[in-house]
Parts: structure tokens; C-alpha cells; sequence
């Protein structure tokens, strides 16, 4: 798959693929472009056009195979294997990421936690105890890790988030908010940054007090 | 302020005001687009374009006056004035929101957390009690709330979002994994959804691999 593919349809994958989880649990085999389009509030031509991207899996006149689409873009998306992560900074945050159950049924396996405060070591988080960030080079040799998630302050999000791309992670889920700097280019990083979702919901609020 | 931006430049006002709120820290005073570009990782005609849309800060030749910019974009994300926040779900990722400090100082002040969880009924989070969430009408009498962070089980989320909708609430910053259904038309809705941001990180990595 070397085409290149625009990072905004990739960003609306997640979403058909819920949509086809739900359609899925309530039974549904079959799924035209026009229902599918009622349902997500997107336009028909917008699903046609996304799902062509991938080849696509309608056939005219018929819908979709709902749950050969599902898998499909389950497949796109990296989910068919499954993914280890170690969580840095076991704060709330942390914490919340090491609970989310439904993270774990999308493959997403959270292997260990990892904090510099000594007072919550060794506590447990769904059966995994929170270990001293020094302990990460010994645990990196004996367990495979994709993703690092990174819940930690600003300041030393570079320094962690390079110690561990020193470790061979390849693979950063960034809460921290700033760009982080690495040693690595082909590392991947995606970035969760909570401040600026909330500017945005805030531009959203004086706008619609402007528009009405 | 009629004219209609498109929420991709929207989507990019946070990290200017990031890296401006940087570059004031560090006592810059003008910048040009061209070195803007350098520490962004964002063409300079790209910068330009973006910030056109806003009647344009710069002069030509002269650069960006730093804390001007700065505090236009605030305005612009309705960063001069303050919102209050109610969370929803008092769990880690409740706490989590309401013990980030960083919001407080963009203007974001959390002034209520609501649960159904009597165990946890009480505990204070950085000084507000977290309430039961039969409280939460009573609550809405006294106070003068801008936006409810929804932070509960997705099969809970329509039902509290609307309960919130009818007590006056005009902006919902969503973390339940669902499109909410409401009531209102014109509620604002802002979602974090985060296993669509982990899929994309998934997706990421498949491609990374297959581009090496």
C-alpha cells in the first residue's frame, strides 16, 4: 500500500469504523451509501469518495458488505495485530488510559505504567503495577512495546520522549503539550493536545453567539 | 466577525497562540513569517495565508509584532474572557481535566465536578467538591456555566448531555465515545474521542513500516 492516501481521510476511518461496530451489533449485513450517509451526517458522495480511496467495497445498486467493510478498515488501520503500550506519567491522566477498557478491544494493550514518584509505586492499574521510570531500560529488554503513551509535564516531555526513542520506540501517543523534538524523524507521533480542543470549542461558542 | 473561516485554519490557532505565548516567554518581540516557518515546521506561506483570514497582523518586510498577534488570536478564540466549567464524571479522566492547571490559564476555570458515584462524593479536586450529579439543577441556579466536559459511559452520554441541554448548557466538550444526539441544534459540541486519535496513531505505524 504505497499509495498516498491525505491524512484527513485517514482521520474519518476511525469513525466509519465505529459506525460499521454499531451497525454490526445491531445486525445489520447490508448498507447503502444514501443510509450510511442519514446516519454519520456526511454526505453520500463524501462516503463514496472516502471509501474509494481505499479501492472501494460497494458494489452499485447493493451497499456495502457491512462486516467486510469493518474488517477491511480494521485492516487499513493497523487493527488486526495487536499493539503493546507503556504508559509514562501515571498521574490522572495516565491512570485514565490505563482503565479505558475499550482501548484494550480495539487491540490496544496496555503493558505497563511508569512514573518518577515513589509514592504511588507499585500500585495497580488493571492488574499492572506502576514501576520507577528507571526501570524502563530493563523492562524494554524483555517485552515488546509499540507505543509509548507520554502523560507527562512539558518540560520533560522531550527528554523522556528521546530516552525512549533511545530504548526503539517507534511510536508516541503525545499528551504533553508541545511539539515534541526528537532524535528520530521516522518516528510516529500522535498528538492529543487537550488545550487546543478546548480553543477550539471556544472559538465555537463566540461564533455561534455572533451568528445568532 | 460574519465571515466564515474554515475550521482547518481554526484548527491551526492553537498552535500559533502556543508558539507566540513561546516566543513572548523568551522576549520576542517581532518575528517574520519566515522564521515562524523555521520553528514551526509550517511553510511561511502557509502562516501568511492563515493569518490573513484575520484581516492579517504583519507588515510587510517588518514582521509579526509578537504580543499584539498573540492577543488578537486570543480574542479570536474568545481567550479574553473567562469559562466556566462543569465536568461530568469524576473518574481518572474527570480528575485528570479538573487538576490540569494549564486550562485556568487560558480562562478556563473548572467550577463544578458531578458524579453518581457516592464513594467518591465529597473528595475535593483542586479545592471544588465533586457533587452527586441529582445536585447538578440546583447547582445550575447558582451558578453561570460556559461548558460541560463529558467525561461519562458512552450509553450514558445522550441522556446526560440532553439533561444538561435543557438546564441551559450551549457547549459540550464530548469525551464519550459517541456522536451525541441532541435536542438543541445549536449546542456546540467538541469532541475528543481517543481511540479514533489511537487508531490513527495504529494506522500511522502500519504505513511508517511500509514505507521503510
Amino acid at each position: 500500500m504505497s499509495k498516498e492516501i491525505s491524512q484527513a481521510v485517514i482521520r474519518r476511518m476511525p469513525r466509519y469504523y465505529r459506525y460499521l461496530g454499531e451497525l454490526i451489533d445491531e445486525g445489520v449485513e447490508r448498507i447503502s451509501s444514501n443510509e450510511l450517509s442519514a446516519r454519520m451526517k456526511v454526505t453520500a458522495s463524501q462516503i463514496r469518495q472516502d471509501l474509494n480511496n481505499f479501492g472501494g467495497f460497494g458494489q452499485q445498486g447493493y451497499g456495502y458488505n457491512v462486516q467486510y467493510l469493518y474488517e477491511e478498515i480494521g485492516k487499513i488501520m493497523g487493527l488486526n495485530e495487536q499493539h503493546n503500550i507503556i504508559v509514562i506519567g501515571a498521574g490522572n491522566l495516565g491512570q485514565a488510559i490505563a482503565n479505558y477498557v475499550k482501548f484494550e478491544k480495539l487491540g490496544f494493550v496496555i503493558i505497563g505504567l511508569f512514573d518518577v514518584n515513589p509514592k504511588i509505586c507499585g500500585r495497580k492499574i488493571r492488574g499492572n503495577p506502576i514501576l520507577m521510570l528507571d526501570e524502563i531500560e530493563s523492562f524494554m529488554d524483555g517485552h515488546k512495546v509499540d507505543i509509548a503513551a507520554l502523560t507527562v509535564p512539558k518540560s520533560e516531555a522531550d527528554a523522556v520522549a528521546n530516552r525512549l526513542v533511545k530504548l526503539g520506540i517507534h511510536a508516541i501517543w503525545n499528551f504533553a503539550h508541545v511539539d515534541l523534538e526528537l532524535l528520530d524523524d521516522n518516528v510516529v507521533v500522535e498528538n492529543v493536545h487537550l488545550s487546543d480542543s478546548l480553543m477550539q470549542l471556544s472559538y465555537n461558542i463566540v461564533k455561534s453567539k455572533n451568528d445568532n
